[in-house]
Formats: structure tokens, sequence, C-alpha cells
């Protein structure tokens, strides 16, 4: 991609990518928009990746990026998910552990006044209404990012089947390695019949 | 949905369903075709719901049948995981916080050779090729299950904006309250360049 070019997300013209992001993921944000971006940086810098990994160090926004662009899902289990706080994510091919990290720049983030009132959180930046910064991360989104050629020490997907029974409690199925009852019937229930 | 119709997920017949979870998920399994059972008939029980959320009680195969069938994705903040083993869900009103919660009766799974050799991982059931499982599934689904009117005491999502600040060591994006440094530069690095 050159810089007067039109960008573009893994393949998709912008506009069809704001599109499918508006379907999956409900709404067009910043996170949604720039999470593109990382995902077609990594992938490039990856190259063609028969069996692609993803880990996503963030829930926000992120995840969605990765499960609208490329074949990892939470729920297939290639996608990892590390709740670090971190607009951050490396693609990896699972057989090589050879992979591409990208995340966001914070201080090209803090030269675009538009863009760093999200980013940053209000720190030095313009608060804007979301859909204008949402058009800004669309101009600019490669130029906001770093990307750079990793290894994994070892693939982060567990492949162990957990021995699982019925929980004496409630009767349901839960693994029994975590104790004499489910974690709902150990007290952590975040629900009441 | 009477025992003699043939079963529909959400709306969708079962063989769009099916399409659908394979696109997405790259694969049919028998997860996500248990999932999609899980889905409708909580929702059906919680019926209409303008604000619906959703938590999800395992990682594997269930999340995808929720981000594919309701608008509740990881990266919206809509659906909550928790890394339990179980299988089940619910699905409920943010602002209302009434639910419906709906998870696989073992019993009923034991009765069944077909599937208990996949969801009781072998135990006393018979092991068949993935694609008879997924067709078992899919034609009793919805007689695997249970489903029961549930209240929270609390919506899971936290609403809360955390400050974030650059990393000492990396120059990242992280959220302060993690402590002097991001979680990668305390030793968490799951990469290295």
């Amino acid at each position: 991609m050159t810089s007067s070019a039109a960008p573009t997300i893994c393949g998709l013209t912008m506009q069809d990518y704001l599109i499918k992001a508006e379907e999956f993921h409900g709404h067009l944000s910043p996170g949604v928009t720039m999470g593109g971006f990382l995902v077609d940086a990594a992938w490039e810098l990856l190259g063609p990746t028969p069996y692609i990994n993803a880990v996503v160090e963030t829930v926000v926004c992120l995840p969605d990026a990765v499960q609208m662009l490329t074949p990892c899902t939470l729920g297939n289990g290639f996608m990892q998910i590390l709740d670090w706080g971190k607009f951050a994510l490396t693609l990896y091919d699972r057989e090589t552990l050879k992979g591409a990290r990208a995340w966001v720049d914070r201080e090209r983030v803090a030269e675009r006044p538009a863009i760093a009132g999200w980013f940053l959180r209000g720190a030095g930046g313009l608060v804007l209404p979301k859909d204008e910064v949402v058009a800004e991360i669309a101009r600019q989104g490669r130029e906001l990012l770093q990307v750079r050629p990793v290894s994994l020490p070892a693939a982060l997907k567990s492949q162990d089947k957990v021995a699982t029974g019925p929980c004496p409690a409630c009767g349901e199925s839960y693994p029994l390695r975590q104790g004499p009852a489910c974690l709902a019937c150990q007290g952590q229930a975040y629900y009441r019949p």
C-alpha cells in the first residue's frame, strides 16, 4: 500500500470493511476501525499462513476485527484473548510459531489531536464525535501503528481434553479439576433462579 | 416448535444455521451445533429483548453460536465469557437484569449413546465420526437441554474507563492500574522479537 492509495483492510475497501464491522460489531467504533488496520498490517508482514492463530491483548473491540477478517474466532480456539488492556495483537503460524505483532504507537497518535482524544483518553487531544474519529482513523490508521516479526516459544492454544463429571450440587457437567463442585455451586454464580 | 416440525435455530432452518456455522467457526462441530439450540432456547424463553447481553460459561465453541445469532460479541462487550468449562449460557436484558439460562442436561445426553460419546468424553457412549454426531445433535438438540428463567444481581459488563499511560519499558499504552510496567514487560510476554 502506498500512502497515496485509498487504504484497504485485508483486501476489502475501507467502505466494505466498515459495513462489515457495523454489521458484526453492532456499531462503528474507533477501536474496530483501528483493529482492521492492525490485523491487515500483521497479516501482511506474516504473509500467507495456512495455520493462522491470533493472540489479542485486549477484550475491547479488537477481538471483533480479528474474528471478522481471519479464520480465528474465540469459539474455535484459534483466537486467544489476554485481558491486558493493550491495543495490540499477534498473528502467527501455529506450526512454525513465527508471527507478526502489531500495536498502536502512542507517539504517532499523540501527534494527531483528532485521534489522541480517543486513544489517549482525552489527554491533550480533541474530544470529537465518534463518527469523526472513525473517519480520521479510516484515513490514517496505517500510520498510527507499528508491526514487527516475533516468534512464540509455544502455541497458546491448549489441546488438552479435561475430564468432566456431574456436579453433585446442580447435576450439570463441569471440569472435575475445579474441585468437588462446579464454580457456580462453589459460590461464583452470577445468576439466581 | 413442535417435536414433529423440523428444528429451527433463531428463525434459521437447520441447514442455513449449519452453513453459517461452518463459515464463521471454520468447520462444523458438535459444540457449535448444540450451541445454536442453547441460544435458541434461552432467547425463546426470554422473549423480545432490546438490550440483550450474553454470558457464556465456556470458551469452547459456544461463544461462536452466540456471536453468530445475537448482537452480542466479545469485542462489543455484550458477550461476557467465564472460563468455567460448562456448556451453558445466559441471555439477559441489561436494563431489567431478567434472563434465561440454558444448559446441556447430562442425563438426557446419557440416554443417547451417539451424543454421549461426544459430550461425556466417551464415558459410556459411542465414538462416532464428528459429522454423525453433528447430524444427531441437529435432529435432537432441543431435547438435550434445559432452560430456566434467572435474574442477575448486576450486569456483568464493566463500564469503567481505566486510566492508561505509556509503559516505561516498551513505550506502549497500558492500564496504569496494572503496575509500573505493562504485563508483557512484567514478564508475561508470550512472544519474543
